[in-house]
């Protein structure tokens, strides 16, 4: 069964600027303004943040991670409990990966054959396979908007080889994806790999694109390479992705990262950082990153920005200064409340400049405000 | 400088159920219906409660701690970021202990003699001395409503001769208290002791009323003795106090335990067991308490209770238990908000009870319900 043509996930194109694009992509639990960032809820929560609060930090879309959620509490439970939109309580679309980074990132002793993935669970080492036909099962299980193909992932730099074959497995465990889906309701995106070789990643692209998937991924990349070669393969990739498919650039990452994908005509995004960040006591702004541990904030009674929510703005960084010295669990609450909003706002932000046909001025606007933070 | 005619802090008795008192308490920051329970914000946070939650659970007045506020960050830089009120995003009532039990509880090495007490930091083994006027400057650098006078608090049970030298010391060390203030716009409750004898609760609660506060407390219980014993001294002290100031029972407790206390005339309770129980996986509901890390939840669809709040009410107890399992800072939060607003509902419950005069028919119904939870 192809689910290319469901219009349940129609993407629309409303508007360019260069090759930033402003669109709408739709989903069985409603639209995504693109182009649009998702929080992460890796076990079914966004770490930190009351679900109603997501929401009003203006995310319309979330990630759920296939691997933590089948592990724990196990996908028949997700199910059980009426799937992972009850089970979150988050209504609106849900995109989950497929696991496949999470072998390479987390599991321990993976071994991989072109029949799929045996690792052992980094909760209780007990052992577990996972195929791309595995994969797609317990996507559907939990039910998201989106899932993605099972991928296989390896570290760079690595020898040409080795990248060509694990991007040859990739194309054909993601057919092996399409053929296992059952779900109507359920969208699947192809992953580009293909390592930091252009050649590579446009005749991925070209092969997925053959494929006729719903949206397009770029996976593999923000794994430790220096940001200029990132946008070098974004460069490459997109022009030969599909216009009338919503484009995800996996896991990247920093505000200028995003502004860098968006103006390359990237429409989806998703990362840890403002979450992970906050938790640590760093504040994303439109000035730079704030270190909320420096001793400078002891007595500042400024709030974080005259920008952040009212939830944030009516604290002074003195305050969440001391929530962080204090150990209080509030400190990495406001600040996971302060960055998700931030990055909603960066997006809110681009997607009306794209508009406007503006982006420029407002990449390099925001660029120049980032020089001055505390790193 | 005494503040016991103060208009800002009246006392009004709306109505009575027996002994149990239905009133309004004024303060500068507004006025506090009672019976009413103040949540505890220890180092200017409710642990797990961004401040517009605590407000929606229906709280008025809460409570926060001088000992250590006045150690992280020091009540010179809470003052500095516009005192208590500004520094917690709290704008409604705030009472402050004074740092007595914490010298009894926590301290380390604490010397006390008729001056004050010297004693260790628990956070860095620095010495520190507190005494009565001491506590009360810290108290009006914080700028609280309400300042508890210093107590002495002697472990149970004790000799009686200590109990009642540690009376006589809280007798004066009030007077000092009252002498030492400065702010109109504070008001001083002293703290009734005598331990589990009630000649000399009577008797102190009749030396202190000869003091004239606008509020008095009722100190060193829920110290592990029985709760009968508990029961006993509220039975004997609370008719020596003035009727016309509003009384306060320190640091009590499990839900049975505040409806004892109102049937018996108390007015203002604090503690941190909705929180500290919250953040353990321990649900209040008027079915009794669910332990939330309990295996038979795991797949069970049902909201902890249909009468929890919005926010928590939208998940299963299934959800909730994965967020303990999987250490979520999401499942402390959820149980703190659960309980806080279970809390309030019993004391907006009681307040009713009290106003349609049928105090004794609430105290039953509560009773009987609690008997079916999971302890
Ligand atoms: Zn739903
Ligand atoms: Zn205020």
């Amino acid at each position: 069964m192809t689910l290319t043509s469901e219009r349940p996930f129609r993407y629309e194109t409303l508007q360019q600027s260069g090759k930033a694009r402003r669109g709408t992509f739709h989903t069985p639990h409603g639209p995504v303004q693109t182009p649009a960032f998702m929080p992460v809820g890796t076990q079914g929560t966004v770490k930190g943040l009351e679900i109603g609060l997501v929401r009003e930090t203006g995310a319309e879309m979330i990630l759920g991670n296939t691997y933590h959620l089948s592990l724990r509490p196990g996908e028949q439970i997700v199910r059980e409990l009426g799937g992972l939109h009850e089970f979150s309580g988050w209504h609106g679309p849900i995109l989950t990966d497929s696991g496949g980074f999470q072998i390479f990132s987390l599991a321990q002793m993976a071994k991989i054959n072109e029949e799929g993935a045996i690792f052992r669970s980094h909760i209780d080492g007990s052992q577990i396979s996972l195929s791309p036909e595995r994969s797609i099962e317990i996507q559907e299980a939990l039910g998201s908007d989106v899932a993605m193909v099972l991928d296989h992932v390896v570290a760079l730099p690595n020898e040409e080889k080795v990248i060509r074959e694990a991007c040859d497995r990739s194309i054909r465990w993601a057919a092996r994806c399409q053929q296992a889906a059952t779900r109507a309701d359920q969208a699947q995106f192809a992953i580009v790999q293909g390592g930091l070789d252009e050649k590579l990643r446009v005749y991925c692209a070209e092969e997925l694109g053959k494929l006729e998937f719903p949206g397009y991924a770029i996976g593999g990349l923000s794994v430790g390479e220096p940001p200029p070669e990132m946008y070098r393969i974004l460069d490459a990739t997109c022009p030969v992705l599909p216009a009338d498919r919503p484009r995800y650039l996996m896991g990247v990452g920093r505000p200028e990262d995003l502004l860098e994908g968006i103006r390359r005509g990237v429409d989806l995004f998703d990362c840890v950082m403002p979450t992970r960040n906050g938790r640590n006591a760093l504040a994303f702004t439109d000035e730079g990153t704030l270190r909320l541990r420096n001793a400078k904030y002891q007595t500042d009674k400024r709030p974080i920005s005259p920008a952040s929510p009212e939830r944030v703005r009516q604290h002074s960084r003195g305050y969440i200064r001391h929530l962080f010295q204090a150990k209080e669990m509030l400190g990495p609450m406001l600040l996971t409340l302060q960055n998700l909003a931030y990055y909603q706002q960066l997006m809110a932000g681009a997607r009306q400049a794209i508009e406007e046909d503006r982006f420029e001025a407002f990449y390099e606007q925001k660029m120049n405000g980032w020089r001055n933070g505390d790193e």
